[in-house]
């Protein structure tokens, strides 16, 4: 939050930050502080927020304020669908981090409970709940430049592609990074590989409708598994291969 | 025959062409003449065989005869199982042309015959069918000089590989071509395609196991398909991708 968040907040003119939360009093404390190097960002008012000081003071609360429209979060994957779902039914819309969720299962609920008009959200009548996902690849110009020459033909019609993503990451990183404690599905991969799946997505011009995939741990510390290879069908017939590997030394 | 299995029979020292067969009369005439232009081949005593002169001048015919001890087939690929099989009843070893047969089972059945201690091949006790596929790229210098570095180790080790061949079969030539008759699965793909893999598989240091592919038909011309992608698995866990395409152009 402090180095990512903070500094987007702040350069986002149609953003103000209002309040701050984490679960730890030090916690919040310390991006309040952190909150305090942006001119813009409005640090007399900033509320703070933290569940140690009680049910008064913490997210309930924030989440009851009138004054929010918009929580931006910064928490671990498997953290994520719980949050985004109490911020829309307190009539929030979020923006949260990528992946959108641990899990398939859990992805497919909240997207289709972003998109339903599911009547257990209280102010659906007159709120539909907004969501972002903070994933930059497609934000990023050469492959939103790319993605503009395909969508305007200039490289022709896209018949079949291929994408190699060789990335090792080194061992003193990769052991100790917490993306390869495995309390959510692919480590690394998942939490890595979801940049270039974003990227692909965003530059080809018809949708992957369905892929076959192999999976495999090449580099003992980084479980559970580091190298994907799979096989993509997009809605129009063009199929293509996507291969990301943490695991494997990019070739020279 | 005449433009590629007659002249390489020729610098062949040890073999020694003794017979020819077509069924037509006509066509092994032509043969016959066109392997007199190469001197090392004995004109004066080539016997000519054909079904038209009758069944003792026929296939049967040269079969019988002790002093053939291979048979060089040059035949599209439905007609070669039964005549591959025929020559090994005869305890005739055989070269064949790639694709080993039009379909899998007919290739599994034939090389289970000639690997197997199948009881019906009368000469078994003393003879075991010998068998070359006539599939010339790993032979093809450079990809015999890969395999040779990857078996030495000097590449390190493969933990990954994709292979991307696109090569687009112009109109006329495939509007004409014979092998876009599909009385055999693939067309092109099929008959041009396994040469790429009799290459990957050459050059590969454990062999593939499973895969899991799509293929489609992009040029109208080429029925009944022209394109395949696969997701490769070999024995030693290494994944790879495999693409194919005589419907798009290459890439510039």
């Amino acid at each position: 939050a402090p180095e990512q968040h903070l500094p987007a907040i702040a350069t986002t003119r149609s953003l103000r930050l209002v309040a701050v939360y984490s679960r730890s009093s030090r916690s919040v404390q310390a991006l309040a502080q952190a909150a305090k190097k942006y001119a813009s960002i409005a640090h007399d008012d900033l509320s703070v927020y933290c569940d140690e000081d009680g049910p008064e003071a913490g997210l309930d609360a924030l989440l009851k304020r009138q004054d929010v429209d918009t929580v931006v979060m910064a928490l671990p994957i498997p953290a994520q669908p719980a949050l985004i779902e109490k911020a829309w039914r307190a009539g929030k819309s979020v923006i949260s981090e990528k992946p959108v969720a641990p899990s398939v299962a859990e992805a497919r609920r909240l997207i289709s409970l972003s998109s339903s008009s599911d009547s257990s959200l209280p102010s659906l009548s007159t709120f539909r709940p907004r969501w972002l996902i903070a994933e930059q690849f497609p934000y990023t110009p050469s492959f939103d430049r790319a993605a503009r020459l395909v969508r305007a033909g200039r490289i022709g019609r896209v018949r079949s592609f291929n994408v190699e993503v060789y990335i090792q990451v080194p061992k003193p990183e990769g052991e100790d990074n917490w993306r390869k404690v495995p309390d959510y599905q692919g480590g690394f991969l998942l939490d890595g590989g979801v940049h270039f799946a974003a990227a692909l997505r965003h530059i080809l011009p018809s949708p992957p409708i369905s892929l076959s995939a192999s999976v495999r741990q090449i580099q003992p510390y980084l479980p559970p598994i580091d190298t994907l290879q799979a096989l993509v069908t997009c809605e129009d017939g063009t199929t293509g291969t996507f291969t990301v590997s943490f695991g494997i030394e990019r070739p020279s």
